[in-house]
């Protein structure tokens, strides 16, 4: 397949490097840190979010370096010394990375994806790690939620025109794919990541000839195999049905769709289905677009509406109702001289922005005989969880609410990506990548995937852990109002 | 300066491909056609937009090209004749274009490009015309609106972490420079497009160090000319403020400023003013952050907030609020064999999609006093404004609301770029683009400007087109209740 991507070492925050000079000066570049991808709340107020963008996380770590370009530019800034700027030039990357495999079902607080590395590595891939996570990630859940509101129905990305930039056209096809889509109209994502792309045609197409009949007509002898004809240039009911039965009746074309673009779904679907089906055309589907997105199609489906597939855009590929995915990149923990682990915390006046220490690792918990998730439990890294015993687990905001799990298995979801420096994982195919993420929502139960207040699914720190984390905030707070 | 731009000729929905083979087997692809871009409704119900994302246009008009990798990709849909794909071998723009410059305030409904050329030419460069429009006027629409609220405060970029990929990130930093943040966090848009970058710390660098005051300190060391403090990583009053002064006492930095990202900022910027103020450090600048819009700083300024400069993120790099840019391409008119332009209309159900038919320029009018802009006219191409008489204009959809300008100028909104596929504009370095966008806004009076119920800026349509555009609804009305 064709590769589109580009070298993007330099897209980077400005403090990544500033702080790596710091630390170079210093001579602190080479103390081991930790790192954590999580995010803080699910999209669109969900009940879970589906991990996406690693592959494209493994490109750029493979093709980190700066050239001569980039150093001349970072001299002219003038903060620069010449002994980092040398450094520099045999940057790479040496660490360990860990994460989630895409299409995996995710929930707030837990790492989607942990480095370990010398912190001048790991604090500068920052920036771009997390934007192709959010970016993916949200595109992936948001494609999710629409296909499940699509019940079955095939769903079409091709909201390339109002996407934000070139990146989030292609890679947001992809991620929507992953997601569940079946199809983009997006050519260079179907020829670069394997998305299967199709298209129909554009009002301009209709406009260009004397009369829409002569412009269905002509694309039906075209595509005599399979065509779908839009019917809402003029007017739906009182030309756009009739001329399109008219030209599939007139050419004998082999499998036939009409799409409308606009008007009201819901009320012409059902006219449209009833002429078509007076005609004889019982199996020509209808698709329908224009702006939809899960709250429309879930309303659309629930007033009866005749819609075979949709077509979604910009809502999609923007993930309108919620445009931003929050992943953060916190630092969780360092090593001392001997190697031993030394967690670290950021606590913040907002609650919710105080981190949890420790390097750290993720198990799923499923009903053994439901295959269903109950819970994710966060743990400090050594430790084991023996899925043959029972196991208490409680709620990390109120300790007094404890569950006893019984008869499960505990699977751990961050899997080895990078191990010094080098690739350990080979990236699935998308197609079974997608695969992966329906199976992982199917293990989710049906009350967690609700629009509306959707059951809050656990996400549980072990009691080791948890211990550290208090004990923690309330030493750093102590040590505040000391002034330190 | 540094090129990253791909190629992205085969950036396209499916359907330009499938549409522009029907157009090469009718033998209809040479046909001259006429589209235009343009949108339906100002970005957060605001009063205007910036035009942006041209350069991107123009680059990649340039570089359209199929290579064989893109040949033998689209051969394998197997739906493309031999015959076109040799065609595709040398396809290139050969047509005309015409467009609003960069940094232009910009309004519903008027042409901001029209593109003359072949169909298939015409009809192939949408999607990706369409994408570069959307996504940058979008983004330097916030933009203004973003550093409007801060009433000269600087306002920085710093979003490319929740930026929908890199292009999203990049081309971002371009478009919030040219709608009037004065800089970025990203670095690489700052290498290749010239968008000045600076950074600051994150909390990660306070965390790897014993004590707060310690990290600070070394900081200080480091950049003893100017440094910005991040003091909200444990306690902001309590000890990230004492730490902060202490620092600067001791190492005596030249320019110093501290930022916080959390907590109520109006509560603890006053509270830190106060105390910097009491330490003699009456020149330390507070910088603001934390998912900061243009909402959120007027409310902040408007309470009191002793904040001197802000750091936009997520708001800006997404246009959260309005993540979704309306532009469309309309097919507006059409030459026939003799050369001349044949309007086409495309109505719909929602009146609002109907489209303006002709090839047609757009004039906008500034009293001769003030300067200031007082509506713009849409006419034939052929049609000339006279600006030394007096001028009526009426509102195309209450026709009998009629205004007699004089003493006003006229000036032609759209620019020739390119003219039988050559280049015969050259785009302004990104400093000039910023200064004719600050100096467009100027010429917008406060009324349209406004983030509440702005004054509706007029955009009329001169009599002879609305003349074309009525008649052309009625005919179109009447062939569709005939069938046609």
């Amino acid at each position: 397949m064709k590769k589109i991507s580009r070298n993007l070492t330099m897209l980077f925050d400005y403090y990544e490097m500033t702080m790596a000079n710091g630390y170079f000066k210093k001579g602190m570049g080479d103390k081991i840190a930790y790192f954590d991808v999580f995010y803080r709340s699910n999209p669109d107020n969900g009940g879970y979010a589906i991990a996406a963008g690693l592959e494209q996380v493994i490109e750029y770590i493979n093709d980190l370096r700066f050239d001569e370009d980039d150093i001349a530019y970072l001299r002219s800034k003038g903060c620069f010394g010449e002994e980092f700027l040398s450094y520099l030039r045999d940057f790479h990357f040496s660490g360990d990375i860990w994460a989630v495999p895409e299409g995996t079902v995710v929930f707030p607080g837990e790492p989607l994806m942990t480095v370990r590395a010398p912190t001048m590595e790991a604090q500068f891939i920052e920036t771009y790690l997390l934007m192709m996570l959010n970016h993916e990630s949200m595109i992936a859940t948001k494609a999710a939620r629409i296909t499940r509101a699509a019940k079955g129905r095939p769903v079409s990305e091709f909201g390339s025109r109002r996407a934000q930039g070139a990146d989030a056209a292609i890679l947001g096809a992809r991620a929507a794919y992953i997601g569940g889509v079946s199809g983009t109209a997006c050519a260079i994502a179907d020829q670069v990541y394997g998305v299967p792309a199709s298209g129909t045609m554009a009002h301009s197409w209709v406009q260009m000839f004397d009369t829409e009949y002569e412009a269905f007509r002509t694309y039906c002898e075209i595509y005599p195999d399979s065509v779908t004809l839009l019917i809402d240039t003029y007017n739906v009911l009182e030309s756009g049905v009739p001329n399109a039965i008219r030209a599939f009746r007139e050419t004998g074309v082999k499998k036939c769709a009409v799409r409308i673009d606009s008007g009201d779904i819901t009320y012409l679907s059902c006219k449209i289905r009833k002429m078509l089906d007076e005609a004889g055309f019982t199996d020509c589907k209808i698709v329908a677009s224009n702006s939809l997105d899960e709250y429309i199609i879930r309303g659309l489906l629930q007033q009866g509406a005749q819609v075979d597939a949709f077509g979604v855009g910009e809502r999609l590929i923007t993930s309108k109702s919620n445009p931003v995915f929050g992943g953060v990149y916190k630092l969780c923990a360092v090593e001392d001289e001997q190697g031993n682990i030394v967690p670290k915390i950021k606590l913040s006046e907002n609650v919710g922005k105080i981190t949890t220490p420790h390097f750290k690792k993720v198990y799923r918990l499923r009903g053994r005989d439901t295959g269903k998730a109950e819970a994710d439990l966060i743990c400090v890294h050594d430790e084991v969880v023996d899925d043959t015993k029972p196991l208490e687990i409680f709620d990390p905001e109120n300790t007094w609410k404890t569950k006893v799990l019984e008869n499960f298995t505990a699977e751990e979801l961050l899997v080895p990506i990078f191990k010094d420096g080098k690739q350990v994982y080979t990236s699935p195919s998308i197609d079974e990548i997608r695969a992966h993420c329906k199976k992982s929502l199917d293990g989710i139960w049906e009350e967690v995937k609700r629009f509306d207040n959707p059951h809050n699914y656990y996400v549980d720190l072990s009691k080791k852990l948890w211990d550290i984390k208090f004990s923690m905030i309330k030493k750093k707070r102590n040590e505040s109002k000391a002034g330190k």
